[in-house]
């Protein structure tokens, strides 16, 4: 069995950025960067806010991180003791990611003997806004400490400062921080409280960034003095509306009179209960088995539980970069995660969408176009937070203009193919019909959309759609992208889906929608579109090309690309990247769209496909290998498909994947990968599918596997899925 | 009056590569820089042959330069005197543009006295296969002459060695050299013979390169020593099919026996004629005069009267850059000219395009379309010499991809606007229906071109053309620029006048169409893409958007970009310049519609787009300033176009124009920008216009201007047209 515990031994400040990602906790309402509690925003410290964003001047609009209620230093004899200036003598950070508890030991040999500190904190599963910290320190010499701990407001922002007031207060034993944004004047309250199980000298500090109190006390050789902190975060953007710093104060005050052991007890409950029906066992491979519920350990920490209608950023709750924004990246690669295990966040995931329509349908209309035209980059109400100038030019320094924003069309079908795939497989209809959320308006807008990017060329009977970008984004306003062609297709034949489901529903809402709605024309058009939009056709050798004149540029590999590199920071795509006029593409295309729909095609063109893209693929993004693992799987080859789906499930584990596009940080976790190792692990190597209703299994373990266990949620029934080469079992639980 | 030469005193090498341009003489047949006689080809000396091409390896394809029988140099007591060498005590060269003589005086001071070399030479507008040079040395002491002269076969290219072979020899008093180029094998003769006025001792030499007399001997002081050089120059691409150096050889020898005198007499008579018909005469401004009429000088020399079926490159014979290729320069900026002073060029010219449909067919199959995708940089055949990296990008080095070829779709409708200019002024139709050249067939295939690139969107009832570059380079791949939906359409209105012609013309013939082309059904289909293609409307403001979301750029003006570039020679268009985000255009974009359309909005909406777009317009292109000039005209300010009609006609004059694309020099005269002055000249302030088959004048003279005085052929009678304030007299002549 695998021991869930990951740990690093040593300090290495060149790490500093990646274990701030490789040790994160979080509970979907925050995620508290694997940094240590010395660390300032230099180190790139981060209590990172889900769904609340700031925007300065001309900066990218982003998420907030929080006031750091963790922050913790220590001075022994009058001497500062950070691990960034005095090198430890033993230092180990660990983290259980089974019980989602961070721990740190560090040992200093000082002047006159040794002093060690051990801390262990948790971001609260059970309570949503709580972080809890327990620090202690052990001396062998009676050894003079200055415990300095509290609120440090000067947190780190990649386009900040996000705060324009900082109100830091002291009252009772409670330390306060209360920040206002710049743009919507939201509100931010940290609370932090604190309990010695020692006699100390307190006295407290402020100054205009931090608020800290400093307890004094000298140690006596041999016994361990611990310090345990609750802090409480609370915006005016939560659910229900935080006022004022009193519902923050109570939470401290009311944990902190539970103690540290409930509050842990509650947390790893919570944890337990997810495990227990998410954990993946994978008996014969404890390295895939620890990456795959390592991955899982991630997606859990960012669930959005805590919200009705929430998505989550393409970070993760990582930090501010991808400007926290939500991408397809949730409904095409985390989806099946929540929808197999907890298809309650599955629904908030898509509420979000259905929710953020009215944004989608201004930002169609921005473009001339009908419908719903989602956010690439979607924060708060669909605001798309992309830039025209995503990517900024290493040689020159400038800003350079890209397309993700106004040509990646494909974005509105993910959504739709998310909501479809919830209902298919939950049974659940509601959020097509349910008040608020309109799931059916989500779809025929999205329909609409698409049907008014159609062109017909005067003497052809197809229907193309041009000048835009697909998954493969190197190869900017191409037409008749495959992916996105076929998408749009399945967008259209939803939209008749649902069309035909409204006869099925109650009166009052069916007539309100054929109010509302010319239906049965709708239902005409969309017929119609389905039927004449250009799907590219496998060629004689089985492959489709990806776009309209793929097949005209120059046939490269990405190691050809590499040595044409000037710079090792610059941009494959973008009109004149090394990649652009090549045929080497940034990550699946063809294959994601193979990969989604199975049956399009017999296994030979898929596997054509596979042979011919995968040598041509950069797999520059985190969202590449586990498509290709995924279609190796349903080809019947898993041992083909092992390494990416290892390559995708430990992506965060390893602490790959790319930093930079052109000079903008992208690092952070990357969430897509995880789910997309989870979706392989299942559906690729489980052989997990559904058809009329029912769950089908065809097990195609790689060869080191002997067996392969887990849950799934289908139709309202927790199943238990147990595989064993190639018989499997499907038992109801409970 | 003007003085009809232009000279410079004094030696600059800084100029050298300005005055190869500006001292140009030509016949058509051959170009021959303004270089002097001791220069070769580090100094950009090139005989340039019209409409021969060459290519080698991955370089560009390239027009000939022959070798040159130009070269002479001096040695005087053993050293050699060269202008680059030994600083002169006095030089001149000079260009009789009347006459097209060019001339050169330098005078040197040697240890014992002094020496002055004269000489001048013509390419000769009577023969267009030779070139006449007299060469004579005076010294006021006996200075002991070697006067090195013969053909220089080390010639410059751009992209060469363009001659695989090259022999060298002597028959005879005759130098002979014969090349033989890489790609077809063509063969390029140049014979030289030489007549001395003096005793000498002459030997010869050869090398690989060069084949030389030498002629020594020893000066009375104050006599003149002359010597005088045939050289004719023979291609086997000629239209007569030169197949050996005979033919070259009978020239010079025939010439050489006629004498200097006479050959150089035929020449100005040749010349004279020209000026009979073409001469512009301003009373009241000598500048613009004698600009203007440089300008004609310089569409004399380049005029292709010696073939049946040839067009003018977009340099002109000015060198290899810009590959020696015809551009729509030619039909919308040049073609004017012809037209009123010389038909049958203009008949030549248009007879080109024609005869290379077939290029310009499998262009349009080789990208998808149907019809005469006509090529951007035409060579032989209609073979598009474009590249699609036209540009190099000055920050990595790298080719830089454009679209000039492929999207700058606004080609063909130029040759077809072009065809019916000429068929409208003239009233000769043979264009269209003469055996072998069939303009019918280009005008519908032209239009058949157009209607497959109509894209109509499903709910929509007009039909768009997308991913074009307009006249303005810096926007790429933009949607419907109107200019080119507006000639779109205008193609498919003279598609179906030339269809309802086809009823007129002999039976066999139409006949013939009949069978070929399914014509009623054509004219249907044009009829319907003429009613339905959009065409851009002025806003309330009467400004023209150019292109479907221009208004969303930036605005700015070209001095603010210019503060905003990194290096001199950046490229302001391509994806990432300093215009292409922004509504700086690089030259006259719906300024040129409305000043081919003059009749398509009142006189206030061509103002408000002036107004408009002239701020935002780099003017980059030395087809820019003319269309501003001639539509102020149009618009009733003669005095606002005179700047531009300036700039327009001493672009070459001043040796401005820009040198670099990029890192690409493409220098060299500028032939649309003459045609350009022309066309402001006769049409914007000359007001000249036509009226159901008559002529029309409505005179705009500049306030300096007392009169206006110039010639036209229309419909087979030449006029003589004076105009004085607002009155004018149409007199037919002779």
């Amino acid at each position: 069995m695998i021991s869930w515990k990951i740990e690093e031994v040593g300090f290495d400040s060149r790490n500093i950025a990646s274990n701030g990602n490789k040790f994160l906790t979080g509970n979907g309402y925050m995620g508290v960067r694997g940094t240590l509690e010395e660390f300032t925003k230099e180190n790139l410290v981060a209590v990172n806010l889900a769904g609340i964003y700031d925007r300065v001047g001309q900066g990218w609009r982003e998420p907030l991180n929080a006031p750091n209620g963790l922050f913790t230093t220590l001075r022994i004899d009058e001497e500062e003791f950070s691990i960034l200036k005095i090198q430890p003598y033993f230092h180990r950070c660990s983290l259980d990611y089974r019980k989602a508890l961070f721990s740190r030991n560090t040992v200093w040999k000082t002047k006159r003997g040794q002093v060690e500190i051990e801390s262990e904190r948790f971001v609260s599963l059970d309570e949503p806004h709580l972080i809890v910290m327990k620090y202690s320190i052990t001396a062998n010499f009676h050894a003079d400490i200055e415990l300095i701990t509290g609120i440090d407001g000067d947190v780190w922002d990649i386009h900040g400062p996000h705060y324009d007031y900082l109100s830091l207060s002291i009252k009772n034993n409670d330390l306060i921080a209360v920040g206002t944004t710049h743009e919507n004047k939201d509100k931010v309250y940290v609370v932090e409280t604190c309990k010695c199980d020692f006699v100390n000298e307190t006295n407290y500090s402020v100054d205009d960034k931090r608020v800290l109190r400093h307890v004094s006390f000298i140690t006596d050789p041999g016994t361990k003095y611990t310090l345990t902190k609750w802090i409480s975060v609370f915006t005016s953007r939560d659910d229900t509306g935080c006022r004022d710093e009193s519902e923050a104060v109570r939470l401290v005050e009311d944990c902190s009179m539970k103690g540290y052991d409930h509050c842990r007890n509650a947390h790893i409950k919570k944890w337990e209960e997810k495990w227990s029906v998410s954990e993946v066992i994978i008996e014969g491979d404890d390295a895939a088995m620890e990456a795959l519920n390592y991955s899982l350990y991630h997606l859990h920490s960012i669930a959005p539980r805590h919200a009705r209608s929430m998505s989550i950023a393409a970070r993760g709750l990582s930090g501010q970069t991808y400007k926290g924004a939500v991408f397809w990246d949730t409904e095409m690669f985390m989806l099946d995660f929540f929808i197999f295990t907890e298809p309650e966040v599955a629904k908030t995931l898509l509420r979000y969408r259905i929710d953020t329509l009215g944004g989608a349908m201004a930002k169609a209309k921005h473009y001339g176009y009908d419908g719903a035209f989602y956010a690439w980059e979607s924060q708060e109400g669909g605001y798309d937070a992309c830039s025209d100038y995503n990517v900024t030019d290493v040689f020159t320094g400038r800003p350079m203009r890209t397309y993700f924003k106004d040509k990646q069309v494909h974005i509105s079908s993910a959504i739709v193919y998310g909501i479809m795939k919830y209902i298919d497989i939950t049974g659940d209809e509601s959020l097509l019909w349910e008040n608020g959320a309109q799931g059916w308006k989500t779809i025929i807008e999205c329909a609409r959309f698409y049907y008014s990017l159609l062109l017909k060329k005067l003497d052809s009977d197809y229907y193309e759609i041009h000048d835009v970008v697909g998954p493969d984004e190197y190869h900017e306003r191409v037409n008749n992208n495959g992916y996105t062609n076929r998408m749009a297709k399945y967008t259209f034949d939803t939209a008749i889906r649902v069309i035909d489901l409204i006869d099925r529903i109650q009166d009052d809402l069916a007539q309100k929608i054929r109010s509302e709605y010319p239906v049965e024309q709708l239902r005409e058009k969309f017929s119609d579109a389905s039927a004449h939009i250009f799907i590219p056709r496998p060629g004689k050798d089985g492959v489709i090309q990806q776009f309209d004149g793929y097949y005209d540029l120059e046939d490269a590999t990405p190691s050809i690309l590499k040595g044409r590199l000037l710079h090792e920071k610059e941009y494959w795509g973008g009109a004149y990247g090394v990649a652009s006029n090549t045929r080497v593409i940034k990550q699946a295309d063809v294959v994601t769209w193979l990969a989604m729909f199975p049956k399009d095609f017999p296994v030979e063109t898929m596997l054509a496909n596979w042979n011919y893209y995968e040598p041509r693929t950069e797999h520059g993004s985190s969202l590449s290998a586990c498509m290709y693992a995924l279609l190796a799987c349903r080809c019947g080859y898993p041992d083909l498909a092992y390494p990416f789906f290892l390559k995708s499930a430990t992506v965060d584990l390893i602490g790959g994947g790319k930093q930079w596009a052109g000079l903008v940080y992208i690092g952070g976790t990357h969430p897509a990968a995880q789910g997309g190792a989870y979706m392989t692990a299942v559906r690729g190597f489980g052989g997990l599918d559904f058809e009329d209703g029912k769950i089908k299994i065809k097990p195609r373990l790689p060869k080191s596997w002997r067996s392969l266990r887990f849950k799934i949620w289908h139709r309202g029934r927790l199943y238990l899925i147990e595989e064993t080469g190639e018989s499997a079992k499907i038992t109801p639980v409970g």
